[in-house]
């Protein structure tokens, strides 16, 4: 089975909006084990919208053309499947209802404009939306199959996961489930990772694994299982997981949906512990990431960004003559728990560059983690890169840190 | 003039890394005046490369093609621009010494996956690459031309400013200059801002007027000249810019490279004036940000992220009751001012959600300037949106706000 994806926007073409979206679907279509070779931007142009429909529904069986359902006059998607399949548009009357109720409108107060959106090509179904007012549209030619979904991410992303995908897989005769989970790892690299697990990547067929580098939020170890049915498919993938998480023990940080973030806060309320953060180079970015995570109130209490020295000195009470020092960054991690009044406490310290600092090479950092009761904890690495890039490495790598000592009582 | 482009990547269509360069790519095209109707993305198989080569340069007189330079087997833009033109790949000496020297060995040392990068097809030019090892290439077929750039972001990017725009202007008879200049407005919204300057951009035509909303970074109006030299077109842009400054006035922040963040520090510090910051619903997002200027040590002491009420109370020495309130950010202000030892301080004080909090609805911020010798200065704002936005708005409506405190000095 072979789908190809259009996307549509002059504004793509522009480079006013980068298309995630058709990332997203080959994403999505591979995870399907639906093959997916050749993926097109074009404007909102009628005449180049049929073409490029005709000649990517020439390449496979199927095409997901992802946007141009919007109500206003250059959205021309419906028109161009219309033209392909060689029929009219109608309007469809329960569409005209939903959409103005949608509104909070009788349909007969609706702008013109809205209601073009209840237009659907003779003899083609409608996929439903329930986030937005834009109707899919799935349309058969001869054999084959187009899904039109719209542009806004979060609606596309539904109706290809209820809709889309489900109807390629009866179309390919896969009438299995699949269901894929994410193992996210931190602390080594792709070809380490590779090597602890070869056996059973060797011998992987059900569930598949995969690699994926995702920068900072880790690197994910991607298993995908196929079954009859939903749990067949979830026992398949418990099985694997429970082998690997035998090897890669502590190395797994995080599952899914979950951050690093998420975990160390969790980790931190289920022990009851309040947690606090002393910063240098990274300059906020560990206290911004834990307060993102929604409920984070009930256990972040704050971080010190002491970005000068004298502010080190002054807040947080550091009295080692380095600032880039184990006993820097240990007198900073007890500063912020005493600071900020917390149980526990992460403190990062180095060099972000462009320059060198006390002799010390740029990309050199200090890690400290300090909880009530137990000694304080220090860590150096060397961080390659540029300053954004040891900012964000340093961030992910306290976290981590701190995973790691929370665990271990 | 058209030109097309082509992304070439497996892992673009299988959604592992989003395809960013044809973005540029189509904003640089629009920029220098050329259209772009056609972007596709092929993985790195030779058969599909050549079809989707062959068609896009069929549609318009020039593609660029992205990517496939590498040195490894599955590196075959080389070979598919070849079978386009239908001749063989020629291996350059000269770019065999050059590679050899970038990687500091004798070319007979050098692995042979390294020596493909030196094959051109016959009768192509190579365009040179300062900054990596793989080389671009120019072929001319029937009075057309397709430009092959490597995928590194930044390589490509050298490649198609220096080389290939150019090139392309000049085969479009347009032997003129392109300077383009983006004034970074912040405080009102686009239709306001059009609103403002309906006469100029009604009135435009060299140099053009467009609008860019880059969220958080601003609201863009891009001017873009075109004249017989460089200087011609500086001039131009000069004489609109200086009339829409009369317009605009404090709403534009910055211009092109610079940012919210490294205009707030250039303004602290030719006034020779330290800056701190006290957070609590960015949980240090304001500190980060200062902090990734290079250079910011200078200027930046650092920032209190006082997500708790007692670590507010404590640290910053705030003693209002409530914590969403005027008084409680003048506090936060000048507790980050004493605390970290600094002439001015911003601060920030809100409801960033899930839950309202005091009976404030989520999205209710409030702002806090304290400069040494001044009256402290409050603002409150209601943001829109979600967790994650309401952080981001607040973040860049605090330095905003810092920014035209210090601008009134």
């Amino acid at each position: 089975m072979k789908c190809n994806v259009l996307a549509i926007g002059t504004e793509l073409l522009l480079g006013q909006i980068v298309d995630t979206n058709s990332a997203w679907l080959g994403e999505q279509l591979a995870l399907a084990g639906i093959d997916s070779y050749d993926h097109r931007k074009v404007g909102d142009n009628l005449g180049r919208m049929v073409t490029a429909l005709s000649d990517l529904l020439d390449e496979a069986q199927a095409v997901i053309v992802c946007g141009g359902l919007g109500p206003t006059p250059d959205d021309v998607t419906r028109e161009a499947i219309a033209e392909v399949m060689g029929v009219p548009l109608v309007r469809r009357e329960e569409l005209v209802e939903k959409i103005a109720a949608m509104f909070g409108m009788r349909d007969r107060d609706m702008p013109a404009n809205n209601l073009r959106q209840a237009d659907i090509p003779e003899g083609a179904c409608v996929i439903p939306n329930s986030l937005g007012t834009a109707p899919g549209i799935m349309a058969e030619i001869a054999g084959k199959v187009i899904y039109a979904v719209p542009g806004v991410p979060y609606e596309m992303q539904a109706m290809i996961k209820d809709f889309v995908i489900p109807d390629l897989l009866e179309r390919a005769g896969m009438r299995s489930v699949i269901v894929s989970r994410s193992l996210k790892t931190w602390g080594t690299s792709e070809s380490g990772l590779a090597e602890m697990i070869a056996t059973q990547v060797d011998a992987q067929s059900n569930p598949s694994i995969a690699f994926l580098a995702r920068g900072i939020e880790g690197l994910y170890v991607r298993l995908t299982a196929k079954a009859a049915n939903e749990s067949d498919a979830r026992a398949l993938i418990e099985t694997e997981e429970t082998e690997l998480r035998a090897i890669l023990g502590d190395l797994i940080f995080a599952v899914d949906d979950e951050t690093m973030e998420s975990v160390v806060l969790k980790a931190c309320a289920e022990r009851g512990w309040s947690l606090g953060v002393a910063e240098s180079l990274t300059g906020g970015l560990i206290g911004a990431r834990l307060a993102n995570v929604p409920g984070a109130s009930t256990t972040f209490r704050g971080s010190i960004a002491s970005y000068a020295t004298e502010v080190k000195r002054s807040v947080l009470g550091v009295t080692a003559s380095s600032v880039v020092s184990a006993e820097c960054v240990a007198q900073m991690a007890e500063g912020a728990q005493r600071v900020l009044g917390c149980d526990a406490a992460v403190a990062v310290t180095g060099v972000a560059g462009p320059d060198e600092q006390e002799g010390q090479p740029v990309g050199t950092v200090w890690f400290g983690v300090a909880v009530t009761g137990h000694a304080t904890e220090t860590v150096s690495t060397r961080l390659p890169g540029d300053r954004e890039r040891i900012r964000q490495f340093s961030t992910i790598s306290a976290l981590n840190l701190l995973r790691l000592r929370l665990n271990s009582f």
